[in-house]
């Protein structure tokens, strides 16, 4: 389905196209030779770029996917006879295919509860106290997953993380950050990237750019210096080392320079937020989550749903009378108009 | 090590730029909105492209390394308690940090042996004979793969391939062909693509793209249907399927379209013949192996390899006396007049 | 804690001794040589003797343990990324630690609710309905698991079972059995083994013998010749291929000899009977679950409980006031009798 | 093929029964109940016994085959992309199935060369320099293993094994002793455990019990305290977890009890070593490795192993005129004279 026959396309920000800025950077970079595998000129940038954004010595992996990051992220972090405590409806655990378990040779997903795709520190300590540590038939917890911004379009409070980090040093669990949306939420938090990392205990984090503007790299920070050398061998062996890495590192360096991922997800924010108050004073029209990014759940009518795609605009329909809305970077404020119009009929 | 600081770069052709018409067709598709995962208009146009251009029907899978597609097609091939035979020297043996067993859950490489990185039908029948097949201590034979251009720059003849494949196809096995530089054998063959996959019986294709112009494409052509299946689920869990599927399938498009893949092969194998015949022309000087394509092994005296080095020319040196040159598709005249006028002396 | 300074053993029927006569048939055994890993006389006998038994053509693989078992067979029927549909409570969920998912390669437990440990043909087809058939993101059912007994006491009805058996082939799943306890639910039932397997679509089994009179030997019982290929070489890079197997079936031919294993189970389940009567008559207990064959779930006053336990009666303390108790087969019937004395106060 | 029609049984030793005391032993320990899963008063013996055994604190898991044994010792010593040095002959790189493959989820067999089935601390030294330690290409050498006796029937001096104990520690590597015929070889060297184990630097034994005279009983021996932890976890997810832990327990303490162990293999290794000076002597045959311990490979006229078989002598024979002959600890002196005096013909 491409943008010229839809009014209006939300439904995710990974139909979005590559920010122009960074297929520039992508051009830019074609020139001369430089080795495979990371030993590049480009790449050898990268470490040392992040370090001085998280304020904290890092190191950085390029990877082509979100599910790639997340999956040999905590692979490097489990036994395979380890589990992570996550969100029960957690990405990593209902949208990947396995992955975790796949890459972590047997790895289990350690459920919890919460409302918006949120758990805490209480929640995580409960989950620690059912899990049958010592206990030969249970998987034994290795690590703790957050989602920032969560699957449900939440964005946790920097305390909230902060007291997950706590426990979680007490408890001798890593610490992972599924960052799919790590720009949306530091843009709503308006802090800083060590904020929501480096200083509450995040101990490896999957830092997506895809979905905000990059055209197919994300990556895997990597603060916590153990996890390295695992990650290096699981990388190669899952095929996730590009031969010509430069054009993944360019397009990593080229989303943070001079702010540009967090101008990116403000924009995506902006309109999310727009497009959320509209429908909200819309009778007949509730939003099902606080809408603190980029993504909105809302319930309205079957027959007003049946009408916006009538008029051509795109979005997933989750049941008869809910639906979710992703605004992207470069999601047109004509079409969040042009929504909220066909919706009050 | 970038050019301007070399005389010639003769390392691998994975440290080559991207084929300036492949990063055109990148940036001509960037535009509007396309679904993720493949279901975008661009990826809809790869199988009816590769089926018209194998001659026979068949499904593309874009990958984003050449270890992705060797494994992940083999993991469509094997059961855990499976084994692939190969070349003792195999890249998928030697090089790809065990990433066919990793994804395969347990898999063998099983090795023949044969003379620059070639096996042919006898050896293989050699291997199912000791096999052990039916025996329960020992990998059982799912499939065999072969190189082509092999490791050591040999080009098979298609009766080679031709025999190997009906022996697969009597014994049962899956036939997998390793095609990172399956250019630049059809253009030292001067064959089409049918004559040495689908006309001899091969099942699956690992279709390299990176090496020849491309900036992160490689593919899985699938000709047997049954392997079509498991293969979306593995591609899925392995983080394989980009979310901006687009940007890699038209990189595949761009680099077949009008025949550029064959003309950059053939560039690039012609450099090699150039540096080949110049070099085995110098006293002293012995060429290894047979230069079918664009890989060169060479033994020259250490003190011209010394020379070579200080002059700034670029190569893996194997050995005191050994060296591997690799000619990419945009290897300049001058590179190959240079190195030959310093090996001289 | 051995019997001598118990008034009873409630723990588990897993506590109990080796039924005499398959001890003696053990010593009985004990004479010349036999050729290893099941080649011997004695396990020749098992296929032609469970086949009679089961009134159609099978295989029996002993193994050492009931998760052995359990993890194998469906090691058997699942793919890397597939899963098996069970109760959420099911033993090769909760208490395995991950052996189906570890032999499986990356398989998924897909729970199903229902109380008492079972579920029906329904839940299975909701299972099905939300299980994202065809979605990469997802696992993709191959089988599903009953446990009968199940893992709360209760004993399927075959009508049920042969629901999800009839929906099972429909839906092309594997049907497995977990039989820890098979035959306290034959003795239950009074019907043969065939009423609940094979006459009901169930492809392998895991018939238990360890729980009920045997040293160290469960089977894996497959009727869907498709499963024994792949199940002979798990079994042997698992290894539970015993290189003294007759030992293994020499227990098993002697657990079903005269129907022993049936009356072993009826011993066992009646005094679970008049425990469990005796309990619901004592003001204050409640019975939690219906008792069907050898496990007790009960509701008593935490002080109760504390005097059993001051009177050495042994069995699980699941809350401050709830306990399970297991009869096994050799369960004295004055350990039932004082147990009742003692809880009545 | 049982006793009763061979004139003389040495196909293996694992073909022979149950030594007499440790099935009293069985009988014996069949009184009462014990809590399962090695909770019991008899498995509480294992560690102190074998501690005091070994000159060293270690901990004892009992496991029902050696093939267990192997792989989860070394799935405990291995990560998912290391690899363990083992003889290019060694029993778990070529008769276990991938069992270390599979349990270690993609560890490699690393094969050393040497005659006899050894190998020594220059061949180690040969395989470190060349396994490409810190390339992701290559598998990264976590551990080594050795058989003793070996797959040849050598016995290895402890001095040799020192050496590559050295080795190990200095580089880093767990030393795992396969040792199926671990009571053989001290037999022969007429030292105590120590001195080929804990006083040499071995980290983990598979300690065989069941070719020299138990029922199905094997042992995991662990001396490094790090190991521990991951192989509880991982023997309970291998199905290796016995319920009725006792009868394993009790098999191990029958079989070193006062010697029995040491005097079993003697007898074994006493009629080998007769039974291969008898064949030496006859002309035409010919020893093809040294007789260490149990095991002989013998060169005979094709007619001579004809003439065997033909009188009901049973072995393996490897090829025309090759056979393996293995003496077990209950092998008759009469089945050796026997054999002889055909032979001589």
């Amino acid at each position: 389905m491409s943008v010229k026959q839809s009014r209006g396309d939300f439904r995710s920000d990974n139909v979005a196209m590559v920010e122009p800025s960074i297929m520039a950077a992508l051009v830019a970079a074609n020139t001369g030779t430089q080795p495979p595998y990371g030993a590049d000129e480009v790449s050898a940038e990268l470490d040392a770029r992040f370090s001085e954004m998280f304020g904290a010595p890092c190191r950085v992996f390029p990877v082509a996917t979100g599910t790639a990051a997340n999956a040999l992220a905590l692979a490097a972090c489990l036994r395979s006879f380890g589990g992570v405590f996550c969100h029960e409806g957690a990405h990593i655990r209902l949208s990947e295919g396995g992955a975790v378990t796949a890459f972590s040779a047997g790895g289990s997903l350690l459920p919890l509860p919460g409302a918006g795709g949120m758990f805490d520190a209480a929640a995580l300590a409960a989950g620690l106290e059912g899990a049958g540590i010592g206990n030969t038939q249970r998987a034994q917890p290795d690590a703790v997953s957050v989602t920032q911004v969560t699957e449900r379009g939440r964005v946790y409070a920097p305390e909230v993380l902060a007291g997950i980090g706590a426990l979680a040093k007490q408890k001798g669990l890593h610490f992972h950050l599924d960052g799919a949306r790590f720009a949306n939420a530091l843009a709503r938090l308006g802090c800083g990237p060590a904020e929501i990392t480096t200083k509450i205990g995040v101990d490896i984090l999957s830092f997506g750019a895809t979905k905000n503007g990059a055209m197919s790299a994300d990556a895997i920070v990597v603060f916590k210096p153990e996890l390295v050398e695992p990650l290096r061998f699981l990388l190669r062996r899952a095929g996730q080392t590009w031969s010509k890495m430069r054009f993944a590192a360019v397009q990593l360096l080229a989303y943070v320079e001079g702010g540009l991922w967090l101008k990116l997800a403000a924009q995506a924010n902006a309109q999310a937020t727009r497009l959320s108050r509209g429908l909200a004073a819309i009778p007949g029209v509730e939003l099902l989550e606080q809408v603190d990014a980029n993504i909105i759940f809302a319930k309205l009518p079957p027959a007003t749903i049946d009408r916006l795609i009538a008029e051509n605009f795109h979005f997933y329909r989750r049941a008869e009378d809910t639906i979710r809305l992703v605004c992207r970077y470069d999601c047109p404020a004509e079409a969040v108009d042009g929504l909220l119009e066909v919706a009050k009929g």
